[in-house]
Parts: C-alpha cells; structure tokens; sequence
C-alpha cells in the first residue's frame, strides 16, 4: 500500500469526557495515529468536543451568574477555547509517542473556522444538545435569556443549538502546508470554529456547533485527501444494528448507502451522521474512500483488512 | 529595505481587557500588522494574555465552586485555552485585512508549548500576578488550596505564579514551515503553554507563565529571525523615565543597557522585561536586531526612523 493522505477524525470516546480521562485516552489514541504515520501515511487529525466545549460554556455560564467579571462568551469562541483544551494534550501525546518511536515529526494544533451558511435550515431548528442538563425552571429562564431549550428523553432540559453543514474550511491551506513538510496538524477541532461570511471579506462567529465528521470530510475534500477515517465505537457499520438478523458491511457503495439510510438502519446522531460524512467525501472527486471502523483497528482498515469502506 | 523575517510581539493593550474590547482592538492592530505584510516583511505574530487567562482562571475556578461538573483546571490548560481564545479573533481580523488589500495570505493560530527549566529559580519565588484581587479571607482560604497568594500594593491580595524563562519552543518547526509557505503564523500566546521535560521525551504541563517577551525573544532566536519587535504603550525607550530630564532613546547596545538596567532606569513588569528580552535576542546570533516602540510606529521603526534599536 502506498502512501496516502488520510484525514482521521477522532470521536469523544477517543478523548474521554474530563481533563484527567482526556490526557490518559490520549496516549492510547497517540499511540493508534502513530501507527498510521509510522505505515508512511501523511495524517490529518480532527476531533470532536463534545463534553469539552460542554464543561467549557457551563463554567462561564456559571460564573457568569456569581461574578461580574466573567463577560458573555458566544459559542464560537468556546469552541475556540476547546480547541486550544484539547490540541495541546493530543499534540503533546502524539509528539511524545512519535518521538519514542523515532520518528521526530512536529504536531501541532490549528485554531480553524468552518464556514457556514447563514441560510442553512439548522438556524430555524436548532437540534444539537450541549452542556448539562436543566430543571424546568432553569429552563424557562435560560430561554429568557435567548437560549433555545428542549427537553431530553425525560432526563431533564437541555440547551440545543443550530447544527449546521460546513461549506468551507477557512485554514484548509495552512493545513496542507504542514503536510507538505511532512508535519501531522491538527484541526477542525469541534467541528471548526463555526463562522458566516458577512460583509465583504468578514467572517462572524455564529451561535452553532458543526458536526465533527461532516467538518472532517469538507477538510478531507478541500486537501484532496485520498481517504477519510470515521473512528467509532464499533469495528464496522452494521444494518439490522442490535437485531437477530444484524449484518455487518465490509463494504458500502453510495447506492446501497443512500437505500439503507431511507429504510433507517443507522441511528441519528450517532451512525447515521458518519455515513453521511463518508457518503459527501467519496463523492466530492475522484478516487476518494472513507473508512468507518475503531481506533485500535485504523491501520488495519486502510490496508482494507477490516471496518467498513465507503466507496462512491 | 530587503524582506526581513520579523517576530512581533503584541502587548495587552493591542488586545483589549474583554472580548468586545478585544474585537474592536484586533482590528487596529490588524492594520499595523498588515503594513509590515504588505512591505514584504515575513511576519511571526506573539501576544500576551494577562486579562484573558485572568478571566479564563477566574471564571472556572468560580464555576468549580458552585457547580460539581467543572473540574480543576491547571494553569497550563488555561493558558492553551487562553491561545483559541485570543488566536480565533486575531486570525480572523487579519486574514479580512490583508484579504480587503488583496494579499491573500493564510494567517494561523498554532497551539504552542514553551519548554522551561523545573530547576529555574522562579519557581522559588513566584512574582508574576494573575486574575482578580481577593480580600485576606478570601486569599487564606485560597492558600490552603495550594495558590500562593501576595498582597498587592494595597489593593488586595492576588494569585501569584512562577515565571520561568524559555528554554525551548516545541513547536519552533511548524511556526518556520509556515512561514517558508508564505503564510502568517500566530505563536507562543500568552509566552507558550508552560511546559517541564520529565522522564524520556515527555512534557509536562506546569503551573507557571512565561513572559510573551521572553518566549517571543527565544522563538526569534529559535526560527533565525532578522528582527524582533517588542510593542508597548509608547514610541521609544526612555532613561529617567517621567522625570525632568528624561530622554528618548534612538539606539541602544548591549553593553549601555546593562549599564542602564543596573541604574534601575527601567520598571520591573514593565519595560524591564522588554529591554531584557530585546537583549536575550539581539546576542544569540549575528545581525539580529530588536527594536521597542508602539504599535502604529511598528512600520516605520522597521525601516530604522522611530523607535528604539537594540543592538548587540
């Protein structure tokens, strides 16, 4: 297998949901990229923050309530703060572990913007749930305050917010300059910082989270990258996921992709999005695949020895 | 003038004190930065972060009192919080500016770690105030917690921190990739992420902030820059300082700093660490030059006609 430029876009389960689980679960997943960048592969790595960027916006929010001194934060720049949170651990992992293995190549992490369209029905319907869970009356008063709330499976209140598509990722060129000299960036953390553009050439921050695997796979494709990476909690994509007759898929084309998704065999949020993402990469150029599998079984899936590949 | 490879380092009144300060601030500062862009300069962008992780510890060191899912957060996360934080607007004030001049260059935030030495005596004697002021109560109280506490002339008791110097920039290569790409990095925010080599090739995060001058002083002199300029509130560097026969320096070589600094014309916290820094650079290597002066004057003293010139 020749080289390849893969885009890998981790899941929260690769970062686990607190400091203290984040800088442990990033030498595992340090030591599973390694491989990949040690098979010769140039790698880009994207990330999720979910439970990061959570933590993040509740603190200011709390503190916000009981001093004066902590302004109003906008999401956007949680994400950006999330993203500073969460490189720094994962470059310092990967350096460490690609320095023990001989391989001194220099990580580091991109602040990096997603674009979005102002346009993009995800504004009118916001769906996302981040953050903690709320009583009715905390509710009602957060909504006071501008924030969209829905209740969550009888677990209480949650804020939702707009989750809209990627059309462009603004650093994507920074991104291929570290790869052309042979370094391993990390970006789109989060999904990207989520902008619009506004008059002439400015770009403004907006109130969203964009979907992690969708940001990598606008990346991937802005990159020309020849493959992306879904990491997930499972080995491969199943249909019938958890009945008798479950099937799993070594391989999807975007045909029976497009079939299964109708008939509602991948849940949303959760499958459903990755094979979506995969579906938009593969057919964004030629000679594109996506790869949806487990970390530990990433290397093995690109020499196509297991998970599921998406092809066009 | 022939294209030089320049290391700027912004101060806190480029950023402003809070996030809406620091929109409108970002802007201004945009401008100066782009007519050294626009000049042909290779341009490196450093900045402080004192308010901003002021705000960053305080706000979660509040919510973590009143709200169980806030963990404790160490100093280092804080400041590589502190670096989306800052980096996110100023890439994007930037990019739009040298976008409306139609110079399309790539401008990045790159997460970056500041190596220091575990033995530096600064940990001894942490010096450096950071966050909010506290009253005696308050600050006993956050002693038994593990903070060190000083009163601050008068005006309450504060957190103090160690201020280590640089040693080593980690990430020094992505920051040199960049530039040889033709892009504009963003680096070492707030002096880096505090970082201790430990066992092996591990690094890891210390409680401590190192000055932006400093670390810009060790970037510059890590990635071979022609020129580090050192921003502050004012055009030149003065010897009797505000007193009747104060005097605007021109140029300025080693040998008279020293004389001046052991006369105790520059203030501690203040110009001190500029001058110190300027030095630090100017004799790590041959023609490398520093120059102090403000922000708008950052153009014109490049070119040698305001400011003040440190030399070896």
């Amino acid at each position: 297998m020749e080289k390849q430029r893969i885009v890998l876009a981790l899941g929260g389960n690769a970062l686990g949901t607190n400091l203290h689980e984040q800088m442990l679960a990033v030498r595992s997943t340090a030591a599973a990229i390694a491989d990949l960048i040690e098979a010769g592969h140039e790698v880009v790595i994207a990330h999720g923050n979910g439970p990061q960027v959570g933590m993040i916006t509740l603190a200011l929010e709390a503190a916000g309530k009981i001093e004066a001194k902590t302004p109003y934060i906008p999401m956007s720049v949680c994400v950006a703060m999330s993203q500073g949170y969460i490189g720094y651990d994962l470059q310092n992992a990967l350096r460490e572990e690609l320095k023990n293995r001989g391989i001194p190549k220099p990580v580091a992490t991109i602040i990096t913007q997603t674009v979005v369209d102002g346009n993009d029905p995800a504004f009118q319907n916001p769906s996302k749930p981040i953050g903690a869970f709320y009583t009715e009356d905390e509710a009602k008063e957060m909504a006071i305050r501008g924030y969209t709330m829905k209740e969550d499976a009888g677990r209480g209140y949650r804020r939702v917010v707009p989750s809209p598509k990627p059309i462009d990722i603004v650093e994507k060129d920074t991104v291929d300059a570290l790869l052309k000299a042979g370094q391993v960036p990390i970006a789109v953390g989060g999904g990207g910082i989520p902008v619009r553009q506004v008059a002439g050439n400015r770009l403004k921050g907006t109130s969203a989270v964009v979907d992690k695997d969708f940001a990598a796979a606008k990346l991937a494709e802005s990159i020309e990258a020849d493959a992306l990476i879904i990491l997930t909690a499972v080995e491969k994509v199943a249909i019938h996921f958890g009945k008798p007759d479950e099937q799993w898929l070594d391989r999807l084309d975007s045909k029976a992709a497009e079939a299964y998704i109708k008939s509602g065999h991948f849940a949303p949020g959760s499958m459903l999005p990755k094979v979506e993402a995969a579906l938009e990469f593969v057919t964004s150029g030629p000679n594109r695949r996506a790869l949806i599998t487990m970390l530990d079984k990433a290397k093995e899936g690109i020499q196509g020895k297991t998970g599921t590949t998406i092809v066009p």
